[in-house]
């Protein structure tokens, strides 16, 4: 009864310094600006609110566990007599997809029956607790991150802010979507064949994709944790680069770092080596029918040959080997060792699309394991030696537009077309960041992924911001 | 016939410069010294002849392929005018496990079924030759490296040279026995489970077991090849760091290197920053009944008590979870990913050892494999974090001792005990070098082996010759 009290004493006091929010980006750099000039932290989250409760009339599947506005003032309390300066992440409001642990609210990963409260937070989202940020809620996924379109979800389609009868892409859905609408400053996500990615691109946000043990994965649910990693959508590259920072940690007993995790730095390196640029050749650039989006990616491509880059084009077949290995191979039978038996055990209360795809793993034995690992180790080093040390690759993050009703009809074929510049990432070790680049004529936005060596993730974002000059503003949805 | 003649008059003119080579140690600097005061190859390699002419009639299991002599004399002509100066391997003589392809001699895996002549020589070979060193021929080895102990070959056990009712140790058997013998300088041989140190303890000499992927393994027979690696069985410390450094290649294009390999270091870092040395406790420490070993061991970490170093006893159980994970877990399925079809076609040429144990991994799934590659990502966090900055661990290198009776008599429970401090280093990603300590009453020798984080080899080196003054001087057999 105190703790109300308090709340509302709180909040009539932070009012009365109100002023419209209805302009304001959410990005970080303005809400850091709106803090240091005394805004009040306990109006934006009123206004947040205001606004998903306006927005969950059309997009209902945005989110499936969301604080009460009750609880969300009560979570910011803790800012009260802070200085915005002292804290990187000062009252910055994030969602995070529900297959991560946040320490209060349920964990699902889209799948009721899977549900469990956590004992902690997840450790990437307890270092931006740290940091000051505020989680509001959970969002929704294609279940079990199984998936890259965004309707594998029993809480519902999740639907394009952009255009309503498309898809918003996936498995990260409700985070991108939660971002471009400006409801939160920035998600965090999971990505194991382009779930940190797709949804970007398809919602006008940024997508970056860390090195893969680069960031912890504890308190994940996983996918396939041999190479599952968290990710971050926001509304700008150095709001994805802060937030990565700020996700990092260095605990030499967690198991999903990897030995060299040293190496890790998201700011955006502005002194670029960056020499070549690699897309795949002509053979094999595949847009599935969008022409649109293939000039959209030509017409980059051309700039990028009017600077001092130079565009070489590559064998792109071996990538789409290292992909099959994810979605038709092998690696299936790692998401079995993860979430094989529970999936069984509940087959009534889980999508047939899941059970179906997990339980492909049994077409494969041990040894093919093996034997694909080592296949794993030769594409590697195929990637890296195209690389060396002044290469990155650029490609469309996802060439198909698709729309619900196609992916409902459709799922399996037209789930692998949208990965099919994404899967291979994980699998080859790459860093990757999806930055958008332009609008269909429908309004769907299109992206493309600039991928780079392992811990080349700073020099992604630098290279983005300083030589492609884009990521860096008026991202999501424009709300005015 | 013209090259006859020349091989003629080139030993005639060399042997003229002969003075009694016997009392000469065959490790690297006691050769450059030789060379550099005008040794002559013709000779020296005329000396190893007869030596191993004689070993052979004592132990006629060293070698599977030697190359005749005038082969030998013929290979060494390259280096007539060369000054021994500007190759840092000018004229030393080498051996390689016949598991190991050499340009111009068949590789076997100890398995006269599977002999190919291999188009050319495995990476590490090349380097040595390109930096001057002669591979004489090729060694006996647990057929296939599925072995610890050198009884396990249809080309006959290979005994001990301290003590020949006792086994030499494997799976790189001929490999330590040639260099303990002085027939060579060196060895290289392989090491997936311990076949590195174990023949090296066994044989008074050293064994580098560099970081995997940190040396190239292409050209190797694959035994588990997500975790084999090269390794150098050598006369002292800086004798195997010297060779380890001259195998080393930074080739983006081979795939057994791993992406940070520019990180790998050989020469013994002086500056040894190590302050703790972590042992087995007492619980989990085992010597299989052999007290005198036992002995030596604890007057060891007395000694390293009274240095400024601390000896810290840890919890051992996750590293015999680890090796169990290689000798008796899903990683026997890399095994038949590798050699599994042609064991069963040629299940008559095998031996049953072999056999039985590769057949086993059909016992695990492919979620097996990735469940225990999870459990792996936690027991190596919990080495990396026992290490720390500062840490090594310190084990016998093998505890038991085995007569080849008792081996014949009960082949896979004693080889699982003499892995018991050896099987976990690969999976666990650790570096490890042997070293020898000291002899039992019976003359066979005991050694001890340090491990380290990944990359660690230049560390090792450096504290085993520095802090511990061992493995500097007088090994391999005392011939004298």
């Amino acid at each position: 009864m105190q703790n109300i009290f308090c709340i509302f004493l709180f909040s009539i006091m932070q009012y009365s310094s109100g002023t419209s929010l209805s302009s304001l980006s959410l990005d970080v750099t303005s809400l850091q600006n709106y803090y240091r000039n005394g805004g009040s932290p306990v109006e934006l989250f009123n206004f947040i609110y205001d606004r998903i409760v306006e927005d969950n009339k059309t997009f209902p599947s945005v989110w499936i566990h969301l604080q009460s506005r009750e609880e969300a003032l009560e979570s910011i309390k803790h800012l009260q007599g802070v200085n915005p300066h002292d804290l990187p992440l000062y009252g910055i409001p994030f969602s995070v997809k529900d297959n991560i642990d946040v320490d209060g609210m349920p964990t699902t990963a889209a799948c009721s029956a899977y549900k469990f409260y956590p004992e902690a937070s997840a450790n990437v989202v307890a270092r931006l607790q740290d940091a000051g940020a505020i989680c509001i809620g959970k969002t929704n996924l294609d279940q079990f991150a199984t998936g890259l379109n965004g309707t594998r979800s029993p809480y519902g389609p999740c639907i394009s802010p952009f255009n309503q009868q498309y898809i918003s892409g996936g498995s990260s859905s409700g985070s991108a979507v939660s971002v471009a609408l400006h409801q939160v400053s920035f998600s965090i996500g999971t990505d194991t064949g382009g779930s940190g990615r797709i949804p970007a691109s398809l919602n006008n946000v940024v997508g970056l994709k860390p090195t893969v043990g680069s960031l912890s994965s504890r308190g994940l649910v996983p996918c396939c944790p041999s190479i599952d990693c968290p990710s971050v959508f926001a509304l700008s590259i150095s709001d994805a680069s802060l937030v990565a920072s700020a996700m990092f940690s260095n605990d030499s007993l967690d198991p999903s770092l990897r030995e060299d995790v040293g190496r890790a730095r998201f700011s955006p390196d502005s002194h670029s080596s960056i020499k070549k640029v690699f897309v795949p050749n002509d053979k094999l650039l595949n847009f599935f029918g969008n022409h649109q989006g293939e000039n959209m990616y030509r017409n980059f491509l051309l700039n990028l040959n009017d600077s001092d880059l130079e565009v070489v084009a590559f064998d792109f077949e071996p990538f789409l080997e290292a992909g099959k290995l994810l979605f038709d191979g092998p690696f299936l039978a790692d998401r079995y060792a993860s979430i094989g038996l529970f999936l069984e055990e509940n087959q009534n209360d889980v999508l047939d699309s899941t059970f179906n795809i997990v339980s492909q793993s049994k077409r494969w034995s041990a040894h093919d394991v093996f034997a694909a690992l080592e296949q794993v180790k030769e594409l590697k080093a195929y990637a890296r030696h195209l690389l060396g040390r002044d290469g990155i690759f650029a490609f469309p993050t996802v060439a198909p537009l698709y729309t619900i009703t196609q992916l409902l009809d459709d799922p399996i074929a037209l789930n692998t077309n949208i990965g099919y510049y994404s899967y291979f990432a994980n699998v080859l070790d790459l860093s990757a960041l999806s930055v958008p680049l332009d609008f269909h004529e429908n309004g769907m936005p299109f992206g493309i992924t600039l991928m780079g060596r392992a811990f080349a993730d700073a020099a992604l974002s630098g290279f983005a911001q300083s030589s492609l000059s884009i990521g860096n503003s008026n991202l999501g949805l424009n709300r005015n």
